[in-house]
């Protein structure tokens, strides 16, 4: 069904507009419009629809969508619910808000363990995930189905981190180290605090209040 | 200078421009030309020339761009090295992170207090960063310039924390609960993991490698 390579910034609209349906959906909302839709999200109506035109529509016009099936749909698309497993490497600040994270779980990712190279942790639980020692890590792979890696550790490992997820097949590695990562075959997401501070700011200093 | 617009698509990429030329910089690299710049990237060249052409080019047709130069007017333009001050209210997982995040300072970035509703916690300091109880935040911002507001609280408070904030005149709000802030004549800027995460499975299904 999909026939043309789907830009990024549609891949990163596609999320919001999931999480605004099972709002709305939580709200008893039962059809939109792209307008209605569009107010609630401040984007504007010929964007939504071209953004969902790319998986084939959905809508009707003149009759909106349906909103319990376009959240569906679009979490069929992001593939949701699938179990997918993941593994945090670092157990900072970082690391523990993810462990303590519960609505991965509840959109099928399951954190399976998590890793440090302080001895003390080993054995230690994180919420409900158990802590093992760094050095295991490649065999942990080796063992495990692991499909996305998580790096929270400081950028000087992130490399050699990532090495052993690529090594061992993991196809996703979500990066939480302020630095690029050298991967082929393998889906790198990068999240930058930085990145984003930086725009907010921007947009302070221009008043872009949308 | 800036006579159109600038999309969200090219605001986000400015902190990147801005991270890959100081990272070039520190290399010894003194001049790049769009083509290199796009390799190291992924993106490409006319995009990278577009994007800059909406802040009045810096570059010579076959000569490229100087790094330091275009580095430091790309700082200007984001406003960094101004001495913003920020507040931090939640002193869990993700605000200590943010706390001990040394990188915003050395970007300009000042967080001086955060809060928390934990009594305990008062008076403590995480980093060099002095907690305050939460009832004080009012106070505080009555008190104290404060430029940008961080929301590290979890959801079903998170608005009453921006309503201090706005109340007070905080102008941008930085905000990691995961539930959209009703604001006005306020940035905001949210950091949903969920969005990332999301992103990157997608990416995962359709090896979407770039």
């Amino acid at each position: 069904m999909i026939s043309r390579r789907v830009p990024e910034a549609v891949i990163r609209r596609l999320p919001k507009y999931y999480a605004k349906l099972c709002e709305l959906e939580a709200q008893g909302v039962i059809r939109i419009s792209s307008m209605q839709l569009s107010q609630k999200m401040g984007l504007n109506a010929s964007q939504i629809r071209q953004d969902l035109n790319y998986f084939g529509g959905f809508g009707q016009q003149g009759y909106g969508y349906i909103v319990e099936n376009l959240r569906e749909n679009l979490g069929d698309i992001l593939g949701l619910f699938k179990s997918r497993t993941m593994v945090i490497v670092g157990c900072g600040n970082i690391g523990c808000a993810l462990a303590n994270y519960s609505d991965f779980a509840r959109c099928g990712f399951s954190i399976i363990k998590m890793f440090d190279k302080n001895k003390n942790l080993v054995g230690e639980k994180i919420g409900d995930i158990q802590v093992e020692d760094i050095d295991f890590l490649g065999e942990f792979l080796s063992k495990n189905k692991v499909d996305i890696g998580v790096i929270a550790v400081p950028k000087q490992c992130a490399q050699s981190i990532a090495d052993i997820f690529i090594q061992k097949g993991v196809k996703g590695i979500w990066n939480f180290a302020p630095v690029d990562i050298e991967a082929k075959d393998t889906v790198i997401e990068d999240v930058r605090l930085n990145d984003s501070l930086f725009a907010l700011n921007y947009k302070m200093i221009n008043e872009i209040y949308d």
